[in-house]
């Protein structure tokens, strides 16, 4: 029997501190839940039992010092596991999957922020994903210190480190926005210093075009 | 001032379950002091804080069900750990470091024992690694059914999984064989079903040959 199922679209949400992606994640859903779509929404680092667990190990501030090689690896030890127990199954089974950050965000943070060589990115992303890589991704773009004077809102006190995370935030975005306009097939780029019914609606519309004519850009 | 101190030797002891190579590593590092050399032993996967914790994640039996990719970049993830903050500064030391278990083990075990492409490995390996390979590589070679019986001795014991471990350690064997083979310059291979004096006498002079001429195989 040839098996007639379609497989699902994989959307990811990516963005700096304070962009407000989290936020979007159960409004994008509930339009696709309403057109019918089946849609499981999933996060990075994590999204499946020992995935979790190697959240838990890369923020644990015991393993700060970690070499930024081993941090890059365990990363992708957790993509690997998370694509191998929750997104692929419900991709092959025609779900459509939301994803909280992925790959976008180890260029941007690691590569970006950190310095890692793009390069070694890359072949980690080729080793660990194969072909596959998200159909569509939503970057909600927004000046750091901006995105830092929102989290300093919800925490009631300013950081010290917040200088420094300026421009660490800086040079994050900088690649977010290097790779939309590398790739405006897939990028959807939304101004996230708006009020967030504007950017609400800008998703709607965003997600109801896709599901008219979704564009796949990958085999799984 | 240009630096003078020479770089240390890298030495790794391998072989499959019941080989005796952990009970060598003293012996050797006795051989080396008695000769003026300071010596650093140390194990895979583990050998620093950070690795050890991957180590205990490794062998942990509630991550058991982890898919092959994640655990082969976790093991590369421990093995960054371990070169950055063990094995490169003791050898810039000038320090000799004796390590039970390299990355020749995950192309035997992961490659060999769990059928990994060998490609992957050996991209994680230049990824992790750059130039860095052992100076010096004892493979304590032993068929599977002598180590079994051995491991088997020391628990009191029969293994239910014992067949499909004698099927899993001929294909880890196999592979340590080949590559014996293919680097005769770094690999001294020793017939580990000898009795134990007679192993320990072999490695005295393959030390004492190695001292009076060292071959490093890579730069650091």
């Amino acid at each position: 029997m040839i098996n007639t199922i379609q497989r699902g679209c994989f959307i990811t949400l990516e963005g700096i501190e304070g962009a407000g992606k989290s936020t979007q994640i159960e409004p994008l859903a509930h339009v696709l839940r309403k057109r019918g779509i089946k849609v499981l929404t999933t996060r990075e680092p994590g999204g499946s039992p020992i995935a979790e667990r190697l959240r838990t190990l890369l923020l644990d501030p015991l393993n700060s010092g970690m070499s930024e090689t081993a941090e890059l690896l365990l990363m992708f030890a957790a993509r690997a596991e998370h694509l191998e127990k929750t997104i692929r199954p419900a991709l092959v089974a025609g779900t459509w999957v939301i994803c909280d950050r992925f790959t976008d965000a180890t260029y941007a943070y690691q590569g970006g922020g950190r310095g890692i060589d793009p390069a070694h990115i890359a072949i980690l992303e080729d080793l660990v994903q194969g072909e596959l890589r998200p159909d569509l991704t939503l970057l909600f773009d927004l000046p750091p210190a901006l995105g830092l004077e929102r989290a300093r809102e919800r925490t009631g006190h300013a950081d010290r480190f917040e200088q420094e995370a300026v421009r660490f935030f800086e040079a994050t975005r900088a690649v977010y926005l290097d790779r939309a306009q590398a790739c405006p097939k897939r990028y959807r780029v939304l101004d996230a210093s708006q009020p967030l019914p504007d950017i609400s609606a800008q998703v709607q519309i965003i997600a109801a075009n896709f599901i008219d004519a979704p564009d796949k850009q990958s085999q799984l």
